[in-house]
């Protein structure tokens, strides 16, 4: 509990128009994109370093667990204040500060939005590639504490790449400036990508500098569809042999294809088992030399449909359906879990064949799509009902999903983080001599354990060992409520549903 | 001093062979790039990352110095063991262990030389990057301690960008695996990126996973003259104001030029006061309208002089001018002190003037030249005389220089590391306050302060705050000693001079 005076000098430091603590607002910033549920004391808008320095002096000085959130569009429960206390909300700090076309630099607040930043860099004939599939909401500060991705990020990197520097306030208050505005610097440890993918355990992003490229000059985009999961496959690794990058790789099953189809209605061949949208990028010249190769490729893989599309109109249309899986899936289920595991991209056909496996096991069923060319793929597995029963299915299946994805060389999480969902699984992920380390810098730079506590790191540390650390407690799925809030307050604080 | 009952328990680590307490042996592994020299009590060659845990152990156990060490052509001091101790020569893990041509990803030792591995892949079509002035001799695990750049590094990015994972040994002689061979990855913190540029002062790499790219297809090199640094640096800013993002994007001032063509006799002008070699690559249509591109841009701007390579024997001409530069200076002048400092592109011809002027107003020369397209200029003083007197003009010319480039937006290194040359600035070029969490991050993990002392962190913490962080105890030049190593003694640690 916070005391009623703590409460008064927090609310002066943001000024009583950025300081809530009605439960109307505490429940809005109750949840992200997971169906994880736990209110915060107090909501704070800082508008900028300074106040969320002196916020954070005064969580440290009472112990206070700080949450800052984003647009709470996460997919790992890490914006949940599953430990109450204040939720930062960084939405006030949205403004774009500077672009510099003649460096390739731009200059941001935490809470721009992703599509906003990247419509205003195009406008200049400037591209900056991370584009996660909530980049119509998520902010660039969100993008930064979960390392996002999407899917330029195969032939462009991730967010990790594009960030030359940081401004951030640590658990004490205190301001640090990491990296710089420069393309290479060498002066000390690596600050900037340390906080890079730390889901706000380490510090508060209070300002970011990101680097920019030149807006490709031409793109075009393929649909190609495969009577089986290995054509498709075989696909991938041939375009990849052929010494090609696409910008984008995108892969969709079949169950995600007729969801989709059933809900667009835009004539996708639903009798596929596989699905590839591929898009290359670059050169006017270039570009019209990989889209040959590309679509010979697909043709002598056995594509049993194949769209090709040169303008943007047609380039849409290919998009729709890959941009539309999210919302078809939500639609015919209440439930799903979006897992998100990567493995070597040459062994996605034997990450699918296990993933069936495991769902004829526990008699679940899943829709899979996303990066194929990263190994990056979304396997969401589709809960029909809340019963008790069905939900305790998935943990013990999503375990093996887990362990046979790091037998195969890959890892738990690629795009969306550990959060709290996946806190159990972090040393099986990552070993059990890694997360100790991780747990040293953790208490070396948050001794009192107040930025975004419970999340990354099991909530039980004795656990971590052998064996064991994979059957340490979990958040129970069980214990994930319904969704009570009401859809105009949901809109308040995502801006969309 | 190190006890016999220890030495015989190290000896028995790494075995007979690969323990070295000869004075030979010892002044052997004593420097690195720098003038800088010390000596190790103990040389060991470990084999595999199970000798270097028990070394460490021991090391750990007992608190003596442990010092990583590549191919020891460093220029920041960071391999030379200033306190003595162990110096751990990596050279024995040379392997390449395996190149994954489906997935882009290989596996190597930490002692693989840096050309020997872009040969290799490139053998195979595939591309690794970073391309350090060293190359010839350095090695990957070096590499990766420093953060290494190089001229490919303004278009494809430096060292980070293509490390995947890493096996490390910490100062507790603890194993552990960072990162994966994914290429997307957030399980937990970055402690992949963590340890790259740690200078070998939070781990010892034991194995690395490397992204490879496909090789580009085609490459046109383009050697520019200016008759003034100005319109070099305009031509700078047009070409990446056109869009384009050369593969590198080189440049030599006036002295440098005069410096190369006297050794060299190619026939470069040396009334130019600027030169710029220019290299495109990709697909060969998208190269050749570059390469155009450019050509015009040049002339537009100028250039007094301007050679095209479209062959490699031709590229290769183009190239030796840039190559043959360290060598020639080093002709002309007994000392040089090659610093590295980056400021945005768009301020190089600020940043040149300003070297010229703080070596008019000290009374020194310098050349300057480097990587124009990243901002990254190799400042070399030339010291014409070990005299107290010359060096002693030298050393207020650097702390300008640096407080100059700070100014600018820049950092005091980008690709050499802070070593122990510049550790006495690292709070000028990251902050005070980035500096104290980078203490915290070490303290954690090396409380015992075993790895590498003495680098990154200037000897006297107490001094690092306000203004006096650049007044803090600094190696003196003055007690740079002469090279006394015998042309043997140094071909038998280098492999060449």
């Amino acid at each position: 509990m916070i005391s009623n005076a703590v409460k008064e000098e927090l609310r002066k430091i943001a000024g009583k128009d950025n300081f809530f603590d009605e439960i109307e607002e505490r429940i809005c910033y109750s949840y992200d994109g997971t169906t994880f549920k736990s209110k915060p004391d107090i909501v704070l808008k800082p508008a900028n370093a300074q106040e969320v320095s002196h916020v954070l002096k005064v969580a440290n000085r009472e112990k206070i667990p700080v949450v800052p959130r984003g647009a709470g569009t996460g997919l790992s429960g890490g914006s949940v204040p599953i430990e109450g206390g204040i939720v930062l909300a960084m939405n006030r700090m949205k403004k774009i500060l500077s672009i510099d076309e003649e460096n390739l630099v731009a200059f941001v607040e935490p809470g721009v939005i992703n599509e906003e930043f990247q419509k205003e860099v195009e406008r200049r004939g400037l591209f900056y590639p991370p584009d996660p599939a909530s980049q119509k909401m998520c902010t660039l500060g969100g993008n930064i504490a979960e390392c996002a991705g999407g899917p330029h990020c195969l032939k462009y990197g991730v967010t990790r790449d594009y960030v030359l520097g940081l401004e951030a306030v640590l658990a004490d208050g205190s301001i640090i400036n990491t990296g710089g505005q420069v393309m290479k610097n060498v002066s000390g440890y690596d600050l900037t990508r340390l906080l890079i993918g730390s889901e706000g355990t380490l510090g508060v992003v209070t300002k970011i500098v990101l680097k920019l490229l030149p807006l490709p000059e031409d793109r075009r985009t393929i649909l190609a569809a495969f009577s089986t999961m290995e054509r498709a496959a075989e696909t991938v690794s041939a375009i990849i042999a052929s010494r090609l990058i696409p910008a984008t790789l995108e892969f969709m099953d079949g169950v995600t294809v007729k969801v989709v189809e059933e809900f667009l209605k835009i004539g996708l061949p639903t009798t596929a088992d596989a699905l590839l949208l591929i898009e290359v990028d670059g050169k006017k010249e270039a570009v019209e030399i990989d889209y040959e190769k590309i679509m010979k490729i697909c043709k002598d893989k056995g594509a049993v449909e194949l769209k090709g599309a040169r303008t943007s109109g047609e380039r849409e249309n290919l998009w729709k359906a890959r941009r539309a899986v999210s919302a078809a899936l939500g639609r015919i289920c209440p439930l799903k879990l979006n897992e998100d595991v990567v493995v070597p991209r040459s062994k996605l056909p034997l990450l699918i064949t296990k993933v069936k496996e495991i769902c004829t096991e526990f008699g679940i069923k899943s829709a899979n799509y996303g990066h194929a060319g990263d190994g990056n793929i979304h396997v969401n597995i589709l809960i029909e009902s809340r019963a008790d029963d069905e939900m305790k299915k998935v943990e013990p299946a999503l375990e093996k999903l887990y362990k046979e994805v790091v037998n195969l060389g890959g890892t738990i999480s690629g795009e969306h983080g550990i959060g709290f969902l996946k806190s159990k699984y972090l040393a099986l992920g990552a070993g059990v001599e890694s997360v100790n380390v991780m747990r040293k810098i953790k208490d070396a730079l948050d001794p009192n354990n107040i930025l975004n506590p419970g999340k990354i790191f099991a909530v039980n540390p004795s656990s971590l060992s052998g064996e064991e650390k994979i059957n340490s407690p979990r958040p129970s799925l069980t214990k994930r409520g319904d969704n009570s809030l009401s859809k105009g307050a949901r809109k308040r604080v995502r801006g969309k549903e």
